[in-house]
Order: structure tokens, then C-alpha cells, then sequence
């Protein structure tokens, strides 16, 4: 078999770029150096990724899923030997069922563009996060993407139904499930579910959506103790009553930075407070859910478990509110950034933070560190910046990774593992689970074409 | 290798009964004749369930996991020639973390404990069925199980962080995470939960807990279209913001059944409708949440999608609207029961019941049918009741599951496959993805020895 000329058997000239047409395409959103991957092919069906693959698989050729290259630890960066098999010709949103409230997609659809077509049915897709214009909906699945509203509505996993995908050797696995429950046999969406286009390819899926809230509450407010901040997250969400849906932690170096010039934003608490919160819940009735929010609030205030507060009255100001919380170019402005996404338990987390922090200080000293989190969800993200070096890079990481181990943490929350987190895996996974990885790996895909040597070692 | 004696030497001569003691006990919950396995092991530690599949797996011998013998599909049936491992032994709650708001236990501990343990902390585990007080935690979770809070909280998936299991040589896989967020490669727990013990023991479990609610608002309306009952899903979702909690629907027969003497419920609304839903919700403020309810409630009187309604307005009020709900035997007193769960999309159910109702009536005159279900998850229980014969049931399951294929339905919404439903898994799953699931025993359990011929044919 002449692989190059099946591929464009199967897909026609227009769907196998290769050379410059290669060369031309950046590597990653993160990486805009040029391209290096043997060959980029783009089916437009199912049944072309189905022959591309048997063809691939055939032929021993490593194969790379490729979304919208949003991620940020290469597990979709296709490189030299590698046919990166893109999705974003499979762009088709195939129906929105307002009933039933799910949506079946193509792969390639942009995360924008799933939650803009639920919008216009009244219905919510409550996965978001910051690439969603360029992030496909089929790579944020491969990696259970997270974001903001994990703590309401769960990870990607728990807006997924049913999905569609193909192993290694192109088999189709239909398993396009429409239904809440449904525990006929194994779940096997699961296997695809967060395993980054290491055990098959996904091609196609049914979404779970949600009512769209109808309005939404948001307060900044600042902390002294950690023990508060973590008694508030239980307050709050007690006494919103499935109402809370973000809670959203910055440590004071963090707040600082983003609210002191050259930043944009200004500060709409004092800037001596320890920690800050950015609180936010949505309901179904405006009215009441102000009225909720705020008697909630009031009790956390007279419990003594916030210092102070401010409440956003108008979207601009609740724009502003959050702007402070994702304005990661503040951080990028002083040099280098390093940055991280791990989960700890909240109870773990201040001991953690002053570990590796007081770490950091101590090793790398002309580098500057801030923390903030997901808290709710466990998920903590911490940055460093500083003079650009390879070394100080691995040193950092070393900084922050290691004292998970001891405290069960994971390094990876939200982000997956890529090639770029493997060496650090061993921390959070022990022999027997990466040796069950392992097994599975060879089940679904004998001869290691798909994704190799991404998330477990080739 | 002798394997009794082996048995007998890890586990102790108390933690293995064979002959009469093992005669004595029932075979389950529904099947109160004498158990006719080989011999019931009852390992007190994970080391012990070790190695008890070890010297199975060596010796070849079939293995049983057996839970509080509560599931309906005969998914925990130790038979003749086969060893019952029963996890009865390790019932211990090791810990309770309220800030993390986890609970840490083996998996021998009742559900009902689990409730009551998390009680005492302020806390919820959401997860509630008719069985708690026997069901184990670990079967729970082995079977996925659903009940009538999934709506609102998710299936016993959404409620595990964390779990340990042993596969069926004997290795340990401990996964027991704490966190929400954990992408760190393969979610490995996925492989254990609703696999009804085919893949592996479940041993250990870390469980997810929620801010238990303060308050509860329940309601019993009637509708007069089926597309009223999907509207009111909507409307009532969206307008309680998250706080939805139960949406039971019982069909006219099944109410006048139940709210008819002999049975001990009287009707709260006329016997005409041919609808009537049991509403919940649950919040964090009553005075609040009952306003915002009753709000709910009025704009969909309004909206002409509920014809009448009556609030509970006291404890004893709610608990004899549940009563309605689950006088299950008021259908027992009719003949032999054959009960089915089911699930399909909510926009199927209306044409399905007809076509499922139809042909029983047709086929199966002397049989009286009942629908009602847990419609917000898309699980529908159909009850059929009549004169006892084997054939009369199996011409029965013919007539309610064969219409389910070409609206993609589902044989077992929440109580697995098992034995019972097995010839009817083809209904629901294609032959790539039966093909998928055997491919994964394959590779966990090679010699076949656990849970063996369940689930998946033999």
C-alpha cells in the first residue's frame, strides 16, 4: 500500500495538506512555531476517519487527533513521522432538540459555537472556558475540559450523553445514548471520555444541555482567615440551595497584581486582605435570587467569614469583576510564565501553597508566583514568571508538583497530561493504576498508532 | 493448590460457610429460596479479597462478588459451582471529612449508613432507593444505581471520587481521589462503576457529599397532555434555578389504582387526568424557596400546562403524596408482578407507551399495566400484573422491550443487565459495542472468572 495516495483516495486531494500546506499551520494556540507533522488529514464523515485509520493502522503510522490545538500540554501536537488527523472538516451541528434538551454534533464544532446554538433554544451548554471560539467540542471531551462552572454543572464529562468514536483500527464505536440513565452494560463513552485521542478517535456527539439561568448574582469578597474561605464555600452553597455557581479564589499577590497599574483593573476591595472571592450564583428569578444571595451573604458577614464584600449591580461591573480574576497578562508582563493547573483537597490547600511557595522563594528567587483557584472544585492554578530558561522552567515545576505526592493531589485538574506532564504523572498515579492504564492502551489499540507516547509512555 | 482449605487459611474459618450455612441464606432480596453456591467468602480486608481472586484465579474458579443481595436482575446470584464473595465483613465508615465534604468507606457499609453518617455532618449523600437499608454501598456503585434524586444530584457515578478495586488475579487498583477535578490520565473508576462486578471488587469507595438542603417544597398536579408533562419539566427546571429535585410521573391507571381501596391512599386530585407528576424541590432557605415554588407552580396553572395541583403543606402531607408514588403493592396484589426499567428520550415516551400498552393489551388481555417513572431522567417503569406462568412474562418483556430499539431506549435505565436482561442487551447496544465490552473483560479478567456469564454471555 502507497499510504500517501490512499489517504487522498479516501479524502480527496483537497483533504491531505502536506509539505508548505503543513509547514504554513502553526504547531499549537500556544506554540505558532511552523508545523512539523508529516501530513495533516482532514476527513469530511465518519466513515473517512473509519478508513484513514484502518489505512494508518495497516501501515504502523502514528496517528495524532488534532481539535482546535487549544490545549496546554501537547496532546495534540503532531510532529515529525505523525499524520495529524484533524476534525475540522466535521463542523456539522446535526440538531438541537429543545425536549430533550441535548444536542448532537460533529466533532470539529467549536465549543462557541455549541453553546451560542443552545442560546438560541433557551437552553445552557455550561462548559466554558477561555478558548472556547477556537476549542473543539470533540477535543474538549478527549480531555474533560473543566472551566468556571464545574462547581454547578461538573466537568465535560457530565454534559456528555453519548458519543461516537473509532479505535485505532477504525472500528466504529456508536454509542450515541440520548438518556440520563441508561445502564444497559458498560459505559463505554467513559473509555473516550478524558483520555486525550490515545484509545480512539471521537467523531460525533450527544450533549447534554441545561435550562438557561435567568439571572445571575456576583460579589467580590476578601477573606482573613483560610479557614473562612473555606467555611464560605459551604455557607454559601448550603444556603443557595444548588444556586452557587462559581466560587472563584485569588490569594492577595495575585489581587495585587491585577489591580495595581500597569494592570487594568482597580481595586474594588482594599488590597491588604489575605484572600478574595469572586462569588457567583444563578437562578430562575431575579428578583428572589438577589434577595437569596444577598441574605446569604449578609449571614457570612455576620458570621465574621468575610471581611469585606462588594456586590456587582450592573453587568459592567460584573464584567469588571471578572476581568481581574482572568486577566493572566498581568502575569505574563513580568517575564516568562509558568503555569499550572493541579487539584489538591481545599483542607490540603493553604498547607500546600505555603510549601511550595516558600519553596519557590527560597530556589528561584527572582522569580514571582501568585496563586489562584477554581476553589470549589478543588483546583488550584498557580503561575511563576520570570527570566526565560529551560532550567528554571523544570526547577519550578519540581517546586509545585512534588508536594502533591504527599498530600494526594493531582498535576493535572483540568488541563490533561499531553507529553507535557507525563514525566510528573508518576506523583498523582501509582504503579498499578498507570500498569491498568497500560492494559487498556494494548486492548484498544495493539500496535500504539494512536496519539503515541502521549499521557502514558510509548 | 486445595482452594477451600486455601479460602480457609486467609480468610479464617469464621469468613468462609459452605453447605447448610450457606443453604440457610436466601439466594436475594426477590428470591427468598436457599443460595446453592459452592461456598460464600467473606474476606474482612482488602489484603483478604486479594488474595481470595488470586487463589480463585489460579484454581479457575468462578467468583460472585455479592453486595446486600438487593438487585432485581440477578446480577449478585451465587449459583451451584460458584464461590460468593461477600464484602458483608467490611462495613467500616473510616472517615467523614465534613470541609472536603467526602466520606471514606469499605465497601461492605450500608447505603442507609452512608445517608446517616452524612446526616450527622450537616451533609447529604444524595444517592436514595427503596433498598438503602440492605443494598451495600458497593453494590450501589458496582451497578450504578439510579433512585429519585438523579434529576438533581446525577446516578451513584456523579457521587464517587475515589475508589478501590481488585481485579480478578488479585492486583489492587487504588484510585482513591478526593478531588472534583482530576485529569491526571485514564479516570480508572469509570471501569468498576455500573460493571456489576464483571471487571473487578470493588473494595474501598471515596464518596462525594453535598451541603445537605433546609427546606423541601412538594407538589402533586395533573396534566391533560403528555406534551403538558414535558413542558412542566422545562418550565419548572428553568424557574427553580438548580433546585428541581424530583419529577415523578404516574399515568391515569397507576393513580386510580393507588388512590382506589384496597389501597390505602386516597385521591388528592380527581381520578380524570390522565397525568399526574409529584414535584420537588429542595433549597436553602424554606420561607424563600416556598415562595419561589409556589411562583413556579402559579405561572404554570397560568400557562395552561397543569390542569390542577395540590401542595403539601406539612411533613405528613409530602410523605402521603410519596406513598402514592411507591405503592408498589397495590400492583403485587393483582397476580405475579413483572416489573420493567426502562429509560428512552421524554419526546419517545408518549408514542412508546401507547405501542408498549397496546400490544400488552392485545397480546396479553389478563395481564393489568401500569406506567410511571422518574420522567426527568427519562426512566420509565412499566408494571405488569396478572396470573403467575413463565410464559405470560416472557411473552411480557417482549411487548415492553422490543418497541424501545427503534427509539433508542434502553433495556435497564438503572438496574443493569445481570442475568435477567441479557437476552434483551442487543435491543440497546449494537454489535461494536458488545463486541468493545468483551474485549475490555478480555483484558481485565482473561480466565473469566468473575461474575461470570453476567452482564456479558459467557
Amino acid at each position: 500500500m502507497n499510504l500517501p495516495q490512499t489517504l487522498v483516495e479516501i479524502v480527496g486531494a483537497d483533504g491531505v495538506l502536506a509539505g508548505e500546506d503543513v509547514r504554513s499551520r502553526f504547531v499549537s494556540w500556544v506554540d505558532q512555531s511552523p508545523c512539523q507533522a508529516l501530513a495533516i488529514v482532514r476527513p469530511a464523515s465518519t466513515e473517512q476517519v473509519t478508513r484513514v485509520l484502518a489505512a494508518c493502522h495497516a501501515a504502523g503510522q502514528p496517528v495524532v487527533p488534532m481539535g482546535g490545538l487549544t490545549g496546554l500540554v501537547r496532546g495534540c501536537v503532531a510532529g515529525p513521522g505523525e499524520i495529524g488527523l484533524s476534525l475540522e472538516r466535521m463542523h456539522r451541528v446535526e440538531s438541537v432538540d429543545p425536549i430533550n434538551r441535548i444536542m448532537t454534533v460533529e466533532a470539529g464544532v467549536p465549543v462557541q459555537v455549541v453553546q451560542e446554538e443552545a442560546e438560541k433554544h433557551g437552553l445552557l451548554y455550561p462548559v466554558d472556558f477561555g478558548a472556547r471560539g477556537s476549542a473543539h467540542i470533540g477535543g474538549s471531551v478527549a480531555t474533560n475540559a473543566g472551566g468556571n462552572s464545574v462547581i454547578r454543572y461538573g466537568m465535560t464529562r457530565d454534559s456528555v450523553l453519548g458519543l461516537e468514536a473509532v479505535l485505532a483500527d477504525g472500528t466504529v464505536i456508536s454509542s450515541m445514548n440520548r438518556m440520563i440513565k441508561n445502564n444497559a452494560a458498560y459505559d463505554l463513552k467513559q473509555l473516550f471520555i478524558g483520555t486525550e485521542g490515545t484509545l480512539g478517535v471521537i467523531t460525533r456527539l450527544v450533549l447534554r444541555l441545561r435550562e438557561a439561568p435567568r439571572s445571575t448574582q456576583t460579589a467580590m469578597v476578601a477573606c482573613t482567615e483560610f479557614a473562612d474561605v473555606t467555611q464560605l464555600l459551604k455557607h454559601m452553597d448550603a444556603a443557595l440551595g444548588g444556586a452557587l455557581s462559581a466560587f472563584e479564589v485569588m490569594w492577595n499577590d495575585f489581587y495585587r497584581l491585577v489591580t495595581t497599574p500597569p494592570a487594568k483593573g482597580s481595586p474594588p476591595l482594599d488590597q491588604d486582605h489575605p484572600y478574595y472571592v469572586l462569588l457567583e450564583s444563578s437562578g430562575g428569578d431575579a428578583t428572589r435570587d438577589q434577595a437569596q444571595f444577598e441574605a446569604a451573604l449578609g449571614e457570612a458577614i455576620e458570621a465574621g467569614l468575610v471581611a469585606d464584600a462588594v456586590m456587582a449591580s450592573s453587568e459592567a461591573q460584573r464584567e469588571a469583576l471578572w476581568a481581574l480574576r482572568d486577566d493572566v497578562e498581568s502575569v505574563f508582563r513580568l517575564g516568562m510564565p509558568v503555569p499550572f493547573d493541579i487539584s489538591l483537597p481545599v483542607t490540603e490547600m493553604e498547607g500546600y501553597v505555603a510549601e511550595a511557595m516558600g519553596r519557590l522563594e527560597r530556589e528561584w528567587p527572582e522569580y514571582r508566583r501568585f496563586a489562584l483557584g477554581h476553589l470549589g472544585d478543588g483546583n488550584l492554578h498557580i503561575v511563576a514568571a520570570g527570566p526565560p530558561s529551560q532550567a528554571a522552567r523544570h526547577g519550578i515545576e519540581r517546586c509545585v508538583y512534588e508536594p502533591l505526592a504527599a498530600r494526594g493531589g493531582s498535576v493535572s485538574a483540568e488541563h490533561g497530561i499531553g507529553l507535557d506532564k507525563q514525566p510528573w504523572l508518576g506523583l498523582s498515579r501509582n504503579e498499578a493504576e498507570l500498569a491498568l492504564m497500560r492494559r487498556l492502551k494494548d486492548a484498544l489499540d495493539p500496535k500504539g498508532i494512536l496519539n503515541p507516547g502521549r499521557v502514558l509512555p510509548a
